[in-house]
């Protein structure tokens, strides 16, 4: 009687007795926030997974609690190598990562595969979010993927990321990847969550036939000509020559680390050794010059910034009254009766006030 | 005697009549809005230069005068083609706009030179502070050099610059050149500014050997490698058909121009006519597809959004309060106790309240 009678309760029957029950059962399933840093600590991926939850999640409840994990895993991260990938669409990364991947965990590392794609859920070309062409490495043992969080703001995706890479260190994983299509705005985020960042481009034709924007070559550490397999492999190689090349006219990097170009195909198992040989030699030179350490202050300086950047502007501009006016005030500009130094500061004076 | 007794006067002797006088011979210097506007738009270059220093000064009064000049001029101005010039110190600028100059004067065109250098009242290398470079240029009637306006904020100089170009517009100057150095940030203020951006090289060596920073030979509608003559001519060929090569690797222009690579000499007038030639190439290209017009266009929404994001900045950056908090939280972020994006939220409650 009381196991029919349960199911009408919670359909929304209002008795004491079954608000009272959903109560205690739900509780028991809300787990604090020292179990769940505890349980990340230990490497438990369920742990993991609940507190990448709670930071994807919008509720300002789990907010709250997202940051309080965050901040206690905190010190217990920046142990890992971060690596950013990006590339085209058709590039081939889900079938790289699958491999680089296979060969890093035979390295002995615990690999974490992250993504940013601001877009997936608007274009439904999530990136990651088919887990099916990782198949090896989404049910290795010792890798763990996660798609992109939601969202339809770079900056929330990056943040999102960004902070889920804290918790991924935290629980042991000792080799980042950060995943990123080379066509938008994203890779300048990756760019400054990663140590090292590397290029997949198709062999044949030049970057901006396959999509890359202005800058992105000039931030790879490394470039990767990929698919250079069977009739490809020639083709591959003459690629690699010309952005050899290419890549003398860029001004020498900060890192005093030399960019260099290889070729790999991801699908033939063909040219990992080379790029983890490159990782390899780049962490060796970037620890011992300090550019290692220097370069993740100076993200963690970026985001500081950028982070209040773009809530000033979202304070600013969705602002009703400014709204209105800015509308206005652009319409003048565009007319040539205002000019845009004058019109922004009448537009200041009113945020003011 | 009366001669005698005035110089005694303005050395300082107070007498109630000495004070009287010099108020009264102030007053009359002081010129309204509207002569002053009437005046530039006669062409009268002492009322261009006197709406300049107004535009530079930085006491109060003269900037709401020099913005009520401006608003009157904006409906007058457009009407010029600008042209953006850039290069390290030694490349050879002054020279080449000193001949550059003269060509397009012969083309029957009134030229106004300006400059964009936030750093010249630092480093004391003010480039155009010396006339005495641009011997022709600086006497000729047709021609009007203003040198960089003082100030260590890009922003300031930057501003003052764009408006110096309005009131060049409204006196009837239909060549505006706007130099600046290649080694900063300015470049990209400066392309912001223009309709053309002229890149100048010396023969040999990349552009990061010359300091150029990365990205300015994206933004270049035109490399001229300069200096061009004598036993550097062969040197120049080599250095374009290099830089030509380069550019092919870059993503197209939205304007749809093909930026090009040529040779020049400032000093030995070589080249010339072919720059003069891509300028008209590339007005005529871009004015048939509309380019030029939707240009100006974003640039001038640029200057409005930069412009109140600068002074956001400001606002946040300038108080009291958040400049002590900031420097804990930046600490905390570094001894990573606090992640960078918690810091932020921290410091924008508190600048909310």
């Amino acid at each position: 009687m009381i196991k029919k009678t349960t199911p009408q309760i919670n359909k929304g029957v209002a008795t004491p007795k079954s608000i009272n029950t959903s109560f205690v059962r739900k509780r028991k399933k809300v787990l604090s926030v020292d179990t769940i840093v505890q349980g990340i600590l230990a490497g438990n991926r369920l742990m993991l997974s609940k507190a990448i939850t709670l930071i994807e999640s919008t509720k300002p409840a789990h907010q709250t609690k997202a940051q309080a994990i965050i901040n206690l895993c905190l010190p217990h991260s920046g142990n890992a190598f971060r690596l950013g990938i990006t590339g085209s669409p058709g590039v081939g990364k889900s079938t790289f990562i699958e491999t680089f991947g296979q060969f890093a965990i035979q390295e002995n590392k615990q690999i974490a595969v992250l993504a940013v794609d601001p877009t997936s859920q608007i274009s439904k070309g999530s990136i990651l979010g088919d887990k099916t062409r990782m198949m090896h490495l989404s049910t290795h043992s010792k890798a763990f993927i996660r798609p992109s969080p939601a969202g339809n703001s770079l900056g929330g995706v990056a943040r999102k990321t960004r902070e889920t890479i804290i918790l991924c260190e935290a629980a042991g994983f000792d080799l980042i990847i950060i995943e990123t299509v080379g066509v938008g705005q994203s890779e300048i985020a990756v760019h400054s969550m990663v140590d090292f960042f590397l290029l997949l481009l198709l062999p044949g034709g030049g970057d901006e036939l396959q999509g890359i924007k202005k800058g992105i070559v000039e931030m790879a550490d490394l470039i990767a000509i990929n698919k250079a397999d069977g009739e490809n492999a020639t083709k591959a190689k003459q690629s690699k020559s010309a952005y050899r090349n290419a890549l003398h006219l860029l001004p020498p990097q900060e890192s005093q680390w030399i960019p260099k170009v290889t070729t790999c195909s991801g699908l033939a198992n063909i040219g990992m050794e080379e790029i983890w040989k490159q990782l390899v030699l780049f962490k060796k030179l970037t620890k011992e010059n300090n550019f290692f350490i220097k370069n993740r202050k100076s993200q963690a300086a970026y985001w500081l910034h950028e982070t209040i950047q773009n809530q000033l502007k979202q304070l600013f501009y969705d602002n009703p009254t400014i709204k209105a006016a800015l509308k206005i005030t652009e319409e003048k500009i565009l007319a040539e009766e205002l000019s845009p130094f004058q019109g922004a500061e009448d537009l200041m004076k009113l945020f003011k006030s």
